[in-house]
């Protein structure tokens, strides 16, 4: 079996094990890739959609959108190549070392810093948040303090502390489009997987409208 | 709160949601981490471990072993600098266009070519497999060749096709120390989080030791 007839029948199987539950596309594509990194089914439950935020987030990176996130393995998981087909980038910036000395200088997370360095970047931007709850806040107040209006906001700190409160505020903030994984889950590779179902809808797509 | 003392007080939480369970160390350790990448407690009861094999990993790790995965994300997520302390390096030969090309003469998964020229490395090895299941089919092979004789393999493929039986094919080996994440769970953020747990660990001896 090649790797996209391996990858085809894990999504029948899963679709095949969520029985009769029916869930709306483009937002099962979404569900069905998070089952599909992490064989775990609570993704069918926990994820939480703003209207039409999936459909914004590919019309987002068929224009060229850039995803800023908060974590070298989702950065090093999303499919560079299919987001740079339509003139967008891939930003993380945790790992530069002024991020460091900036965030020690202030006394915050490199993580808020990161986020700060993504808000200066030039057009549409997606926030893919799959580590820290201070990266999540901090988006949410630069949304409120009106320097940022994102395309999207993935929004999945995994974890047990301030995790669920970062999640909550972005949840109660008006005319943000977001996708949440509820609770205490999310991560990296959630984080991946989420972007990646849009790229991959967002090629699909493409494709058939050349046809 | 700091990163450390997030850390610390997830930590905490989870060993209070554990309960009365009582878990050995160093397995604890490990079980700890995949729970608090993944907010999956699942982790509590699915990780297998040949005896001694955390033990036996952490040993590895501070007589400078490498580690190879085939994945970029958990690539991204091992903990390179604490492995680089010991003399270790991390591996992920996935990305590379030579792979991609004898992969596809010889008919074969870049994962598989990925695991051949991991076993073609000098000194002690830890296969750290978060994503392909004919990655770890093949570890089993070179094994089974006399080829190889890795310090540990860690078998953490994730999903739907093929992959519970490239584990049950780890665990029924004789004489190699082994983690494995049960069942369809597994995943790059899980091998990073094995990984992270046994180089932490190993830090802390080494601190420990020098007092």
């Amino acid at each position: 079996m090649k790797p996209h007839e391996i990858e085809q029948k894990s999504m029948e199987i899963i679709t095949k094990e969520l029985g009769d539950r029916t869930f709306q596309e483009p937002e099962f594509s979404v569900i069905k890739r998070c089952i599909h990194t992490s064989a775990d089914f609570d993704y069918a439950d926990n994820l939480k959609f703003s209207s039409q935020s999936v459909r914004q987030g590919i019309e987002a990176i068929k224009r060229g959108a850039h995803i800023v996130t908060d974590t070298n393995m989702a950065f090093a998981g999303i499919n560079k190549g299919v987001l740079g087909r339509f003139g967008g980038e891939a930003h993380c910036f945790m790992a530069d070392e002024d991020v460091a000395l900036e965030a020690k200088e202030r006394g915050v997370t490199r993580s808020t810093i990161c986020m700060e360095r993504g808000a200066n970047l030039s057009g549409e931007i997606i926030f893919a948040i799959g580590n820290a709850p201070t990266a999540l806040i901090r988006i949410c107040e630069l949304i409120e303090e009106g320097k940022i209006k994102p395309a999207l906001v993935i929004g999945a700190p995994v974890g047990f502390v301030n995790v669920l409160e970062s999640k909550e505020r972005l949840l109660s903030m008006k005319d943000v489009p977001y996708i949440v994984a509820g609770g205490r889950k999310g991560g990296s590779n959630i984080v991946a997987a989420i972007c990646n179902a849009m790229l991959y809808e967002a090629k699909k797509e493409e494709a058939s409208e050349r046809v």
